[in-house]
């Protein structure tokens, strides 16, 4: 049952040191929120060792990069390294452009998170060095399908033993994988591709959990998964005659603040392979 | 009709690259996703090509520029000019700083946008050179009125034929014009001033319409000025007691998300000068 | 009564330059709009001089702040002194870095800021030289309750004297004070925690209410201290089963737009000691 990762992140509330994009950096800080933790940003490399030291962990996401932000990716990157904490990277359109890929594999190779989540696009083009992301949406000749899912199982498992990461890949068939086991999630609605910004939220949420569950992060992860998925599912069914994916996005983040691990363990879909 | 540059968009998901400020990116991107296109953000000098490259189109918004954003602007414009690509121009504060006047200006002398939209004191100043543009709001000297609405006419497709762009003033009336005709428009709702961004993501919207629209840009921009403007009638019309500026700003990204062919072609409310 | 205060803000409409972070500011923006202000944003160096020539004051919020927006804050600090501007600094997460605590101190001590608005972390930060704080919330060791009510008082119209400036603490129990009195604030909800930048939407909204009433700065913080908690509270109440914290983001900041000077008048909770 995922109900007790919840509860454990309600009771210690996680310090997240978030490096993240300024489209969806709002959304973050609230979801992070709404969920228990607690969110602080820094991207400046003057500030950001300081920053992520009082932190439990760091969210290292690459939407919107710029030098400056990249140079604080690395200094902060290498403080949680040195210090222990839990590093995400979230390659937000690796695949779209020379800097964006190059800049995540150089932070998968140089500070090896400890979670790596994004869409299938993003994590083939890290597992393979180059990659078809379609802007910062997975290209649709990548998606993980019924008919595909024991290749990507597997697929998913060994990046994950490459990397020594938790990898998550999220879509309409959500994949969270160690090297040994792999949670198949179907949790979610497709109408959250149309809000800006749920993967960065998950990404933030999902370092949350792993601060706050530190015994198995393959769990916690496939925990965060599931909430986010299962918000939007809620979400969803709460949305009144003409509210579309605006007010969708508050109804979400709402459900994340009112979810009970009860609810959450009555509501995952999720098989272990 | 306008209702088929609409349908166009949903039909062909024009993916738009966005150069814009911090206060109102969500906003844009959200919006974006609601009228049926594709948002990506990127500002960095190293990333812009790129990303320009697979976009159907660039929208070019100076709201918070920095040196670093608008060196970003020439190269993402350079590219953008020599794939040929939509480009539009948001010159927001023009007038209010020198910094702002002189790139808004460099902008529609080397990037030759497709499409300039702005209030009439940012349009003024580009047309003009220098401005009084009260922060980045219109200076109320400046509005369009039905008393000097034949003048405001002459002017907006005699700065069309100068710039070779489609120009779009928007206020209490707003104009879109090429040299030839002159879309004038009477959709819309003075409280939208009281939310922050309606104007940036208008400009989104409208580099989509554009990219979808490639046939006749000019009608392509009268229907994203006619579907936002709608939006915000309806949207406020669905206030409840107690709502105001924040619940209004999420109600016309819904009304957006919702929006028909049929409501557009009903609620808009423009003639052809 | 504070209700005036209202009224100068929605009669003068006070034009509020910021320099803020990008997590928060398009709540700032909202909040500022919502309460009869107007906001414009700007952080480039070669651009805030320019664009708080043409304001009423200026809002300076480290929140993520980066070498060159530090830079912008002590020119753009410097021509609104020149001026006479109302100057706001709010030293969002002083205590918790190097680069945060010494840059809040160093504006301090130059600018010479008008009002400064934080938690009481981030306030004895600023008055030690050093601090504490955990991220960009308050210590919980150093709470302003009602059993350290008189020390805190003393403290606030002590930092009062020592700066110059109208000094603002909010937490569970608000204090606003100059060096001979002192409004202890007892308006909001613990809720307000849970959804990131109320204070800097406060922080916002003080600055304006302090443009618009130039006599009494310390009772217009105070005002606005009230209007912000008084909306925290009807927010609140105006919840429906199933919301949370993003709507209460929202209904706090509609609140805000409809409040009326009666209602801040009958609402606000405070004496003066």
């Amino acid at each position: 049952m995922l109900g007790n990762c919840l509860e454990n992140v309600r009771r210690k509330t996680p310090l997240v040191h978030n490096i993240t994009n300024y489209v969806t950096v709002n959304d973050v800080a609230n979801a992070l929120l709404a969920c228990g933790g607690s969110p602080i940003m820094s991207d400046e490399p003057d500030d950001v060792a300081d920053i992520t030291s009082i932190c439990g962990g760091l969210n290292i996401n690459i939407g919107t990069l710029n030098q400056k932000s990249i140079e604080a990716m690395f200094i902060a990157g290498a403080k949680a390294n040195k210090l222990g904490h839990i590093v995400l990277l979230d390659p937000v359109g690796a695949g779209a452009s020379k800097l964006r890929t190059d800049t995540a594999i150089k932070i998968m190779n140089t500070i090896k998170p400890t979670i790596i989540r994004g869409n299938i696009s993003e994590i083939k083009t890290l597992a393979l060095g180059f990659g078809t992301t379609k802007g910062v949406d997975a290209d649709s000749a990548d998606t993980v399908t019924e008919d595909n899912l024991d290749d990507m199982i597997a697929f998913t498992k060994n990046f994950s033993k490459k990397t020594n990461a938790v990898i998550a890949i999220t879509g309409a068939i959500d994949l969270v994988a160690d090297s040994e086991k792999c949670y198949v999630i179907r949790n979610g609605r497709s109408e959250m591709s149309k809000i800006t910004g749920t993967g960065c939220q998950l990404s933030g949420i999902a370092a949350a959990y792993a601060i706050a569950n530190p015994d198995d992060k393959t769990k916690a992860v496939a925990a965060a998964v599931c909430v986010m998925g299962l918000a939007g599912e809620i979400g969803y069914t709460n949305l009144l005659p003409g509210e579309g994916n605006s007010t969708l996005r508050n109804r979400i983040i709402d459900t994340i603040y009112n979810m009970s691990a009860d609810t959450l363990n009555k509501g995952a879909k999720y098989e272990v392979r």
